[in-house]
């Protein structure tokens, strides 16, 4: 993280050496992507979605191995990212507040810490400072569409 | 739902019009029903209760089927309007602003989404743009008392 | 609890002569215990951590009893409790708005309710009045470390 920390880097910039890019936001019918309320803004919950395609399905522990489950907990996260800064105006306004992460885990599973550092690694190495968050990791019976993860979010404009 | 929207109905006479109205709040003797801090009024889980009577009980892709659940999420969220309506003073100023569903699933189950839906349409259909929210839908093992749905919000006044 | 909250006895006062004491905070290298936006406080999920063990693991409603779950839901309140009372400056200024309680659950297992009794009942014995919370409570299919229990919470400066 030290070298992609470079003072004076636009969170973009940071993206972009990642190798990353802000995927386009899904719209639902049913419900909005995001809400604001004074300074919150809540996030709806994110799965790994890339260009229109959920990049995986199953159970972490079972039919998930690790590395891929922490593959898709960044992507859900970049999700999220996305949705925050189309809510505050930019990548670079972002400010996280709070962080939910679903693991569908089989009763064995213990590692949803594992997983979900994943994704706060990613919005530290992103936003810096502006990305540190509080964050509950929890291991869940199934997700929307056989998702191994989804996460949720507060942030707010920095 | 276009013609439940005309303009100038009350969010209660399109309940009314929708063969609905609002149950009495439960009370818990170990926690409160909603807490305000700022603007925001979080409301507990609720459960799809109605006249002291929890309408199903059973695990979503195994022994409650899809239409079934789908009205418990509906009951669910009746019962979360009936807190904020409380909360806020009368239906027509509540302000949806976040919804989690959490949904007793199978780990095969992946609909969960199917079943939240069910609720965010009850929410539009009653409260209008007042009822758009961000929201997630979660698969969990079990809920309290084997309820197959359970619904927490934030919510404010609009 | 009659007893306990005699006024004029602080919530430090009413802790220690519960016979406990607020635990070292563990700090994480990934996220942060609490993250404030305006008068909101966000808890990161805590576990039932006692000097660095993790008090318990397993099911609840398979390998773990009622009574042990209840403990092991007071431990993680407690712990959520000196996240909060760091946040504020002190234990008599938190309130608790909100709670979420995960309970890792079998299918069968409909008794949450009855193990986040556990830790409401603890947070109204500390804090009195500012105990008093929005409650969910839910039974997921793991935890992190297979811990039975976690809770996150929101809080703020009463």
């Amino acid at each position: 993280m030290t070298e992609i920390h470079t003072r004076g880097r636009s969170a973009a910039e940071r993206l972009r050496a990642m190798g990353l890019s802000l995927p386009e936001v899904r719209e639902s019918s049913k419900y909005v992507n995001h809400r604001t309320l004074d300074a919150s803004i809540y996030i709806a919950g994110q799965l790994p979605y890339q260009d229109g395609w959920l990049l995986g399905q199953g159970t972490v522990g079972m039919d998930v191995e690790m590395e891929a489950a922490r593959g898709l907990a960044r992507h859900a996260a970049l999700n999220a990212l996305a949705v925050a800064a189309d809510a505050v105006g930019g990548l670079d306004r972002v400010r996280i507040v709070q962080m939910l992460v679903f693991v569908a885990s089989t009763p064995e599973f213990g590692q949803q810490a594992d997983v979900a550092d994943a994704a706060s690694e990613l919005l530290v190495e992103v936003l810096g400072e502006n990305g540190r968050h509080a964050r509950t990791a929890i291991g869940v019976a199934s997700l929307p569409l056989n998702s191994p993860v989804e996460i949720q979010m507060v942030c707010t404009a920095g």
